[in-house]
């Protein structure tokens, strides 16, 4: 498997000098691997801080800045930040009004995140945490006890980042964390695996001509594999699920979200197939946002997130953001 | 070759569909394949058009908005537009003060650009065009005389769309344009080949273990064939290639841009090692972006684009732009 890296062991830190080169407006210690937005600690104001494996990039670096998440943590590839670092980034952000940890839920991450905050708070950091477990597909995965962490990370970064953003205090923008969470469902699918530098090849088998349904952003395995599917089907089969678990009655979010290599034509083609079964299924929609943003380095796929927003939780969301991977209003 | 498809066929109408349900903002035409920003013609403003074959995305439907084009006319899959599409597109956005078409250098764009111009005019719309051909990798290739024209585009229709968006007349938006592709060069290389959805497969054959370096937007051989090479290795290619043909003596912006999926970590960790030889040759770099902008379907790989500029491209380069590939400032 043919990669543009120099070696596996060096993969994560020359994304990090490769992401300081571009973005002068952040911070990146590259050696303690935080990135915090330059101008943190922003005074009065709660910070967020995230953090997961690498290779889901944007996320989480790629939403780091105004508007959004106040730092975030990268680990090796597929594979959870260790506690010094989210204490240095809790440090790094802290203007005294407490931090917001948001979980993506895998079980290195909850242990090392929750270490974090005992060791935060034992430095005078108040920490609230959030855990995002919106995967409908499987209840308990390959690294994760109950239901996996994915798209709505996205949501739930963007909108406790504009809350936090106004001043708002830090229980209340951890409530707000966990209502985006407790509303937003997402459904996965794969149609080629994704390969890890260091494995240097695929972490799972796929046969021609099959997709796997549900599948986790690390390839976990998901509820069943089936013989290729068109676009409307997997939209079908893809809403269905999410719609089985979270029955929207008010106006919804949607995230079509690229795996990593499929072209964002295909991705626009599925996002109309998706529309199309929201509609039919009587579920209206306020915003739509189509792109590679919750990604699995090189997996060919797309998933869908929905979230149930109320007028508070919209207008937070078309607050202004300037990060690397989502920015407007500013 | 699985494919997030219903059918080839329908494959660049579905993503129009797509396409429009996400943005509101854009008056997308399914039927005759133009892209058209919402509030066109803009009283007062030049009108920028753009198109060429499907697969690129977000070039070129994904740069239509203010501070960018003014419309785009996206082709079948690697395949020009017709004339009828930019002709409609001319007259949906002049506002009187006549339409710059931007057109990469490949033969089938640069006859159908020719016939709707002169059409466009015969209807009363003034019309000039800017030919963009920056890829220094070869001299003539498939589809095209003389160099092609690829990343440049960006740069292009970025900096003279802002400079329509300031009111400035058609002559000077258009030697402007003619100005930012002369100080721009690109060199890209292939990891692995793109699928087409007509061909259901690849585009061409790339051995295990081999890159193609000076690889074309549709997958065109470049100069050569190598057993792979590391990023660093192939930042020193790509940028003395461009090096070698453009000597910069003012800053530069910098693209480093993903063929559709070679993943992001991977993409700032190649800019990285394209800083670091940029530095090496003396060359200052005032802006750089890194991601997916002039795609090539699935194709793995990246190019490496460079363009001189002077005070006001800058000022140009940094002004607003709201659209859903590019976006600041608004």
């Amino acid at each position: 498997m043919k990669m543009l890296i120099n070696v596996a062991e060096t993969v994560v830190a020359d994304a990090l000098r490769g992401m300081a080169a571009a973005h002068p407006e952040l911070a990146v210690d590259v050696e303690n691997r935080v990135v915090v937005r330059g101008d943190a600690p922003v005074a009065g104001k709660v910070a967020l801080v995230s953090g997961g494996g690498s290779g889901h990039e944007p996320l989480h670096g790629g939403f780091v800045g105004p508007g959004m998440l106040s730092a975030a943590c990268p680990g090796e590839v597929f594979t959870s930040p260790v506690p010094d670092q989210m204490v240095r980034a809790a440090a790094a952000v802290d203007s005294g009004h407490g931090v917001l940890f948001v979980v993506k839920n895998y079980t290195g991450d909850v242990l090392n995140f929750d270490m974090a905050a005992e060791l935060a708070e034992d430095e005078g950091v108040r920490v609230e945490k959030v855990l995002v477990n919106d995967d409908v597909a499987v209840e308990d995965s390959t690294f994760t006890a109950g239901r996996r962490g994915t798209g709505a990370t996205l949501f739930v970064e963007k909108i406790a980042g504009a809350a936090a953003e106004e001043g708002r205090p830090l229980d209340q923008v951890a409530a707000l964390a966990r209502r985006v969470n407790e509303n937003a469902r997402s459904f996965g699918v794969a149609l080629a695996p994704c390969s890890t530098p260091a494995k240097g090849g695929p972490t799972f088998e796929l046969p021609d001509g099959e997709l796997e349904l549900g599948v986790g952003i690390h390839g976990e395995p998901g509820r069943e594999r089936r013989a290729m599917m068109t676009s409307g089907e997997i939209a079908d089969f893809a809403v269905d699920a999410v719609l089985s678990d979270l029955r929207p009655d008010s106006p919804v979010l949607v995230l079509v979200n690229g795996m990593g290599a499929t072209p964002l034509l295909e991705l626009y083609g599925f996002n109309a197939e998706v529309q199309r079964v929201l509609a039919e299924r009587g579920v209206a929609v306020a915003r739509t946002l189509v792109g590679n943003y919750v990604t699995s380095l090189d997996m060919a796929g797309a998933s869908v997130t929905v979230c149930q927003v109320d007028e508070e939780m919209l207008r937070l969301w078309d607050a202004p953001v300037r990060t690397p991977g989502l920015r407007w209003g500013v």
